[in-house]
């Protein structure tokens, strides 16, 4: 069977990369780990963005900007934050350049005081903020948003999953209770889930991480986990509470309705650029990338069947038309008046993941017709499946079938979740029988997640349990919000009675 | 009299950081000339960012983001590009933080290979991505946009206006000739002039930049000026035309229709953050800030005139319904329950400009009515001005008067730039005299600017005119695009004949 793409998902890493060069979303550049977005990965962003955007506001959160560089005696302030992070990151040491015979070069009496550190999350700036932004009880709850870059030295990157510099938003909030910051904490995860299934069409499992896969510094992390189609967990958000440790830190305080002080307690959360990689990998097929219509830069592309005969003119304006009525009505429309072979172009916009592709040839123009492919269903068996329609019902009805794209998106990945979360393993040597041995090449069998009790052990226990999770490549993704009634039985780790279950996965 | 503010604008720069204070709109950050932009100010960038983003787009350009980092060596491609630039700039060494002894310290080992550069502009990092994707005449014109934040060290720092790090767009293009690439670079300049004038009702002279201004490496490049109160200039946007350099530097080639390669011509354009500080002194008032409706946060704010009595919860409904209505036709308006006085929080408003605020009492209830301030036009006299109006009169007039206000912004500020460019001036004594020696302190009589003749000089003979405008404080700020018609007499520096007529001023 001729494919759109040269790879199949059968080597899943290749597939991947294959898929977003080809659907031109994004490529590697000449600074290490750092990719440039190219206009479709970055449409896919902007309506991302905006949508979140637009539920993170009216969830009472107002946008500011806080600075790209932190003082690096800010980092050292909370020593749990410090002691996670403190690796991987950017640091300015100096502010100017100076020509030397002719070269450029660093000059040294340029060299800062205090070195900067390019942010890889921002707790301790905005924190900075907050404690002298909170003075009462009146001030709180503060609930501030940022959009930003962030770098995270990484030694081995990937496209939208794992860069150096990556874009994403973070939450910063402060309260004046624990109740009012948890509640904050896991409205957030909500909006999250809600966000990734209803706009991302990414079917997410979302729950509480362990101890050990805490953000550092954080009371309670939470996260939402989604399935890729190699069964491996990809964490696409997350939500802490961060109890009064930073406050403490930086000194949020705020006077209370007695007249006493005390703490705040803060919270942050956060989605990036990661999200994409999520979106390609639930959606993708061997033809290349699938779109969810809410996410399609464009969401219906036409393509006109041009011969350089003379009727070609009948026939582009007649597109024109289909195009202008789809814009009319708040479609993402466009005519694809480039100089190729509509073949050429019908497969790129396949490779694309455009949610519809028209094609109109003058059969088409001539009885007021349009054709069309879905691009989530393009096949039949092997053969390209085209539907044909009146351009009235095709115009009347495309508002529905855009619809109908998103939520049969939604419901394959959905059953593809669904029908791997694998339960009923109740020992070690059965969890690492199930998964099989962790090889050197990624161990690219699908195996999807498995659900064991769990009855979270701390300290060195926890540390032995991570050991034994570690050799087999595997980690803990969280214990979901949903947890099954009635008796658990016995921790497939520790044999002590399970207070909870919990997901286990290979994971990116 | 009674003012909103401490400061007035004679003293200007003074009063210039009142009103972003007082507005809440930004603030200093701990991090030496970055700057913390606040919920007001931030959501003033982002209806800037959404129009203009809307206007960058409808001219053809795509989005796309590109890294953060730029490799040392990539500055040093062009060579007149980094003789400009090559000054101060944030320069990253090392990838790596670690603990010694409990304290947070720089790992030497981490050292990079090749330091990076905080982009202070893109051109470098972009025009290398384009080398790639220009292949063929096919693939031009290519018009890409990037919004993100750029830092350039500054030793003295202003909120909004100079800040080591800050927003902005910048728009790359490359073109097939010459003749395309300048229109691109005159279409852009003409996109910011209109979007200046319509949305942030900031009357602005677009014109050409002389040699010496010139964006490094650049051939041409144009700006829009806009006269402060204080009678200075800011320049608010700039276009370059870039011509072969960069595209020679960077190898940006593509074969021709007739087979044979030739280098692309290239353009660059943005506008910052530095927009706002615009605004800023534009239309502030010895009140704070007045805001043009479309780029206000919130267009109408309705103060509850509450007395802690039963009759508050009837004033709250009436208030809510109003806001509701307002809401419903698109206006962002805004129910300001805080728990303050109502006086308290008028002023507050007025402070942070916006464009209507209404004060809403029980009798106002009782009778279906509404109290309110224009912002434009907030006193007669010494006192503060109230208009009523019926509820219905109000909300189906209310489009038309946040119109009105944005027209009556705009032309008092146009009337200002028109009354104060001084002609006739016919040699440098003139000059000299109107403006008045240099002080230390600022030189912050008003002056408006001066339109002289001018001989477009070049080299030493330009270099001359450079040290005597210096000694004056002044610049070259363009030369219009509207030339006056016939003979222009010698010009003003040189005694030459003129070419052509240019701005001078005292500037931002």
């Amino acid at each position: 069977m001729q494919r759109a793409l040269s790879v199949t998902r059968a080597d899943f890493p290749e597939w991947y990369q294959a898929v977003v060069r080809e659907a031109d979303m994004a490529e590697t550049s000449p600074v290490r780990g750092a990719m440039v977005i190219k206009p479709w990965g970055y449409g896919v962003w902007e309506l991302l963005q905006a949508e979140l955007d637009r539920r993170i506001k009216a969830t009472g959160h107002e946008n500011c900007y806080f600075p790209l560089f932190i003082p690096m005696s800010f980092l050292a302030k909370e020593a749990d934050h410090v002691e996670g992070f403190a690796k991987e990151m950017a640091v300015v040491t100096h502010h100017r350049l100076k020509t030397v015979d002719g070269k450029l070069e660093i000059d040294p009496e340029a060299k800062l005081e205090e070195p900067l550190i390019v942010r890889p999350t921002s707790e301790t700036i905005i924190g900075d903020a907050f404690s002298r932004w909170v003075r009462s009880y009146r001030d709180l709850p503060l609930l501030i948003n940022q959009w930003a870059n962030v770098v995270r030295w990484e030694m081995r990157t990937r496209l939208f999953l794992r860069t150096s510099e990556f874009l994403w938003q973070e939450g910063h909030t402060a309260h004046a209770t624990r109740e009012e910051a948890e509640e904050e904490t896991l409205k957030m995860l909500e909006v999250y889930r809600d966000f990734a299934e209803t706009v991302l069409a990414m079917p997410v499992i979302a729950g509480e991480k362990p101890e050990n896969e805490r953000f550092p510094g954080a009371v309670n992390t939470y996260s939402i986990e989604a399935m890729m189609q190699d069964g491996k967990a990809l964490q696409a958000g997350t939500s802490h509470y961060l109890g009064t440790g930073f406050a403490e830190a930086q000194n949020i305080r705020y006077q209370t309705d007695k007249g006493d002080w005390a703490f705040a307690h803060t919270t942050s959360w956060g989605v990036s650029t990661r999200m994409i990689g999520g979106v390609v990998m639930t959606h993708g097929d061997d033809d290349g990338l699938r779109l969810p219509p809410a996410i399609a830069p464009r969401q219906v592309v036409i393509v006109p069947m041009l011969r350089d005969k003379p009727e070609d003119a009948e026939v582009l304006a007649y597109c024109e038309g289909v195009t202008a009525a789809l814009n009319g009505q708040g479609v993402r429309a466009l005519l694809d008046k480039k100089p190729l072979r509509s073949a050429e172009k019908r497969w790129a916009w396949v490779r694309k993941g455009a949610p519809v592709i028209v094609e109109i040839g003058p059969r088409d123009a001539a009885n007021g017709q349009v054709t069309y492919m879905r691009r989530d269903a393009l096949r039949d068996g092997d053969k390209v499946r085209s539907h044909a329609a009146s351009r009235d019902e095709f115009l009347g009805g495309i508002q529905a079938l855009l619809g109908e794209i998103q939520v049969a998106l939604y419901q394959e990945a959905k059953a593809r979740l669904d029908a791997n979360i694998v339960e009923g393993v109740s020992d070690f040597a059965g969890l690492s029988n199930y998964f099989g041995p962790a090889s050197e090449e990624g161990n690219d069998a699908f195996k999807g997640w498995v659900r064991v009790p769990w009855s979270k052990p701390t300290g060195e226990a926890l540390e032995a349990v991570e050991q034994q999770l570690k050799s087999l490549k595997l980690t803990i993704r969280n214990a979901p919000m949903d947890q099954p009634e009635g008796p658990l039985g016995p921790c497939v780790f520790t044999g002590a009675p399970a207070v909870e279950t919990i997901l286990v996965a290979r994971a990116y």
